[in-house]
């Protein structure tokens, strides 16, 4: 499934080269090019078709979705609303197992923590940003632009119902302010049992066929009644059919297609293995966990999907960068782009340095990065990160507005405070095991002997350590974390909470260690990627799309099967039947007993998911899939292996990505769930 | 801890360019360049003194270890001898906690599986090799080749107590005939309780300072008796002071220097990533699984051992390789030599390809390495392990010795049925889980469609098919080992044993994959390395030492500390007052209740561990430090992280080994263990 990808400092902002070839690229909604479209499929969008589309999406945390009804009921998947689904459990009724079906609305239950973004306007401030930078050098260009950045967030915001973000699009080529509704009551619908939404589990996840019914439904709420949403999708009759073109909206997270050669042999040679050795650990360690009890095994379960998604989705990209005949690309487009800057004495002059400037800055990130990732990132788990926020909170908030840390900023400070004080239930044994890797794992890369390891460790170890903080944090209780956000500099500084106490203890070593990277890696790539990306313009023209930022796009292609080489062909649909097939009875791959259940009762020639040529990444998770009359033929989750490189680039002949298919999950909701109420929803929308 | 480095398929054999400075080198003991260390020394070790070395000095499973009396007395590392000490625990009694000191031979247990090899001559049988392979191509030439070193290994050992092994060094430019006196009954004399050997555990293993007691000490029987070992090493009364010249012999296991520059990306790229990303998982599952109880605490801490190890090395090995400007180095000297090659159209026509093609034959590696190590590479654990030797060896032991197997033919049967046969505690906790990851992984990383995937799990989960197996076999009982490997393949074709069932069900294709890959990837590797050695020789003359094969060699350097950029510099010598200062009371700081006992008989200024600028690799543990006199200074057990490097280059200005003092090891035995006999052995040896 489609978690965001994980965020590496590194991957700044990119743009493609030269000619776009159908079905590729995650487009702004007002750069879509719809005379491709219509040369190719017969069919082009129009501003209102695109304005529709573009409230009728939403972004959810890490996530995408759509609004399916007048309502505000939201379609997205299952693995986009596990916190929901843990945080409405309880010791008799674990939801994540059972499913969740509200038969009315006065028993949706709230997801708290939970905001949605709708996406109202977009406007052009590249020119505001750039006087506020020119002439500058690196790290105080870097400042600079984040100073600025935060003024127009929070001259936008005005009202608090807003979200406002700059977007540095096109690597910081445009800059343009996001302005978004946010709905922060939002109720939990429905949503499958763990068996039937993740069925194949890891090991069939990024492949296809698939037999998942990945999919939730939320609904907005405002003043405490549902929220009226005149803009949504309507329902297709039939869904997606072979060959038929689609259209997927979403927030595709981030991609990394131009990098130059250096910043993608960072990330292959040490971003991406790390990653995958430090969460391979904690996998293993959380596979046994998971087996001491019911209640272990229930929390270690959420913990254990995002794990292993990240671990597969990373090793993705990996299996991209390990491939010499992409780097070859790769290395021959940017010879290519160098070539025609030198052949330019002004473009020469403004970005010909830029390649040899951005890879000494992985030179200093190969030295330094590992030490930053360990001083600057912190502990781990809920615990410290609330410990983490309550210390740079109380002390970034006696500070002007643009001289805090970003995230302090005025425009986000509410999310801050809102995913810091949410009720979110706390499990100790699992804090304490993160909390002893974490540390062991500093322990390990920087040695016994460190001046930060002393300062953490002290004279313990990382095991006396983790369970000491945790048992002596009271941070797990929502009300002593208001009292001391509430409380700020004060309240902090007398706390004698353990957990406080060492955040603190750490903060100016984390600090310092997070300014240096910003200033000597960040802020110089960030710097020389706007002249690349200035040069690149100018060499290719306009008819580009921006690399992903976790912002809305659209994207459109085929529904179509893969072939690859040396495996049978896969064909682009799977039906009802394939599930009871695959099913052993074994996790898993064991059936959900409402499903067994509900056998019978289900066509077996009913589509379940489908595969498309859609060009999406992790993010785009419940990102609708809709024919060219804008009705819900899908539901996105997934895509296969190959699409994992589209991080890098895009492959159309082996990238797919995998959706519910809109027959499917009518189908299981009347046959198996009995929602009829949903289904009515739905289906009356579609009018 | 300097355990073997992990082997990989590709790293073949290399030798060094050029000019070697002082300190460097692996060096055979019939090519020692005596001259090179008294120009800087003023002392060459002549003929007579060579032998000595060598006859004193002795190979241990993965290990080193010296002859220390004329009574069969070896010194080597505890870290070497944990196999024997578990083995040698009972419940009652954990000789890995508690230590372990036997006060009379009588006293001293077998350490069953145990054998030690004493290497008696050198044969160069480089002609008889190549001879037997003139003109082949590829896949001929490899099998051909091992045809030939089989041949003539078998018809070195006609006494079942010589073990032969034809050695290819030099990449192939020169293959040794190298014949061993072997033991196969050794018992243990002396091992110290892991928290004083391994005191500061993995965080500081690989780093210097230390505090460890990693000594332990065996005994050679020959019939029955403590053998006749007129070759030993005494000891020297002061130990090793600094700046002093010392040596030391061994049998580093591999090194890599020379590799091509392909050969070095698909290390760091994909084989080096890999391991650490398969290791960093067993250990997140050890953590938990050692936590569940006192038993499993025990079964545990051996394989953690090894883990943490073999990460670390790994890791250093990765770091290493990291390094752009140790790429650029390999690269340019890469591109030296093959523009000397190129100067000489014989020459070119003999080598001028073999780069290339050593980069073909990587890429293969990269698309088909995985796949090939998870098919062909097996399951895990000691009872498939079993299962395979009875399966394969049942079929190998029908076929002409040059036909079979490499491990299978008669030089080496011996060895194959002695490790099977020999009586090994098996816990079925641990069994289970390492096959449940290794099934896991086969799953995740193929996918379940995958036709060796559904061979191996049909419709069973990895951890119902791993209980199943384990709870199935009989062969954790070493009687039906025996009677099933002297039942031959009849025994075995009749077995209902489910682990015996496996192993022969996926045999046909684990054997297809290995094939392949060694004639599509370690074959041409092979024969492209010899070209390109043999052009070396020509560019760069004979004064070489070649890459580290596991064999016995001798290197030198000075007792000397290290100052690394950034961190304060490190005097040569730790003392026994340093060890009361680190420990903390836990885990793995935590003080030996014998040390902690005898603090006031150990004069605080006792040397204890010491840092010195040989060059050393995993396998020399256990290796003697000894001065020009040949008396023992001490006892390699370690080097520190820039040691790892040396897989790949030698720096001396950072690369430090680590030893036990031997004034230290002394001072132990008397004022911590009481072992008087012991010392008494060992200073009588001194006259």
């Amino acid at each position: 499934m489609r978690l965001p990808r994980p965020m590496f400092p590194l991957l700044l902002l990119s743009v493609t080269v030269a000619v776009v070839p159908a079905a590729e690229g995650m487009w702004t909604f007002d750069n879509v090019p719809a005379e491709a479209i219509r040369a190719r499929h017969g069919f082009a969008p129009d501003a209102a078709w695109l304005e529709e589309a573009r409230l009728a999406s939403v972004r959810l945390p890490g996530c995408s979705g759509s609004v399916v009804s007048p309502d505000g009921l939201v379609m997205t998947n299952a693995h986009c609303v596990t916190s929901c689904v843990r945080a409405v459990s309880t010791p008799e009724h674990d939801r994540a197992e059972e499913g969740f079906v509200a038969a009315v609305p006065a028993d949706e239950p709230a997801c708290a923590g939970m905001e949605i973004n709708q996406l109202l306007e977009i406007t052009d401030v590249t020119a505001k940003v750039a006087s506020a930078t020119k002439g500058m050098a690196d790290a105080e260009f870097g400042r600079a632009q984040k100073a600025e950045m935060s003024r127009l967030e929070k001259e936008c915001s005005a009202d608090d119902r807003w979200r406002c973000e700059v977007v540095p699009l096109y690597q910081g080529g445009l800059h343009h302010l996001y302005r978004y509704q946010t709905y922060r009551d939002v109720r939990l619908v429905f949503s499958p049992e763990a068996d039937a939404a993740f069925f194949g589990g890891d090991p069939d996840n990024f492949q296809f066929p698939r037999y998942c019914f990945d999919t939730a439904f939320l609904r907005l709420y405002q003043d405490g009644k549902p929220a009226v949403t005149p803009h949504h999708f309507r329902w297709s009759a039939a869904g997606a059919a072979p060959g038929e073109l689609v259209f997927a909206s979403g927030n595709p997270g981030s991609t990394d297609r131009l990098l130059t050669v250096a910043q993608l042999e960072l990330l292959r040679d040490v971003q991406l293995p790390e990653t995958l050795i430090r969460l391979s650990e904690s996998r293993g360690a959380l596979r046994l966990f998971s087996r001491r009890d019911a209640e272990s095994e229930r929390v270690g379960r959420e913990f254990m999907l995002f794990l292993e998604n990240t671990l597969k989705a990373t090793r993705g990209e990996l299996l991209a960068l390990q491939d010499r005949a992409l780097m070859e690309a790769k290395r021959r487009q940017e010879s290519d782009l160098r070539a025609r800057v030198a052949r330019d004495p002004e473009q020469q002059r403004a970005a010909g340095g830029a390649w040899d400037t951005i890879a000494a800055a992985t030179d200093v990130a190969r030295r330094t990065g590992r030490r930053h990732d360990l001083v600057a990132g912190g502990l781990s788990g809920d615990l410290f990160g609330w410990a983490r926020t309550l210390v740079r909170g109380a002390e970034e908030r006696t500070k002007p507005d643009a001289e805090r840390l970003r995230e302090y900023r005025d425009a986000t400070l509410r999310s801050v405070e809102f995913r810091l004080l949410a009720p979110r239930p706390v499990n100790n044994d699992l804090e304490m095991l993160r909390l002893e890797i974490a540390l062991s794992r500093l322990r390990e890369l920087l040695g016994a002997d460190d001046p930060f390891v002393r300062l953490v460790l002290a004279r313990e170890s990382p095991e006396s350590l983790a369970k000491a903080l945790v048992s002596g944090t009271r941070l797990a209780d929502p009300t002593e974390r208001r009292r001391l956000w509430e409380g700020g500099r004060a309240a902090v500084d007398a706390s004698d909470d353990p957990m406080i106490q060492i955040a603190r203890r750490i903060d100016p070593e984390a600090r310092a260690s997070r300014r240096t990277w910003e200033d000597e890696v960040e802020a110089v790539i960030a710097k020389n990627s706007e002249s690349i990306a200035r040069a690149r313009f100018a060499a290719y023209g306009t008819s580009l799309y921006p690399d992903a930022t976790f912002t809305p796009r659209l994207t459109w292609g085929e529904v179509q099967g893969v072939a690859i080489e040396g495996l049978p062909e896969v064909p682009p649909l799977t039906r009802a039947a394939g599930l009871f097939e695959r099913a052993t009875g074994l996790a898993p791959y064991a059936l959900a007993p409402r499903w067994a259940a509900a056998r019978e009762r289900l066509d077996p020639k009913t589509p379940f998911n489908f595969a498309a040529t859609l060009d999406i990444i992790g993010g785009n998770s419940g990102s609708p899939v809709f024919n060219a009359r804008r009705e819900i033929v899908g539901l996105a989750f997934d895509g296969n292996m190959a699409s994992l490189g589209g991080a890098y680039a895009y492959d159309g002949t082996e990238n797919r990505a995998v959706a519910v298919h809109s027959a499917g999950i009518l189908a299981a909701l009347r046959a198996v769930y009995g929602a009829e109420a949903l289904v009515k929803e739905l289906t009356a929308a579609r009018r």
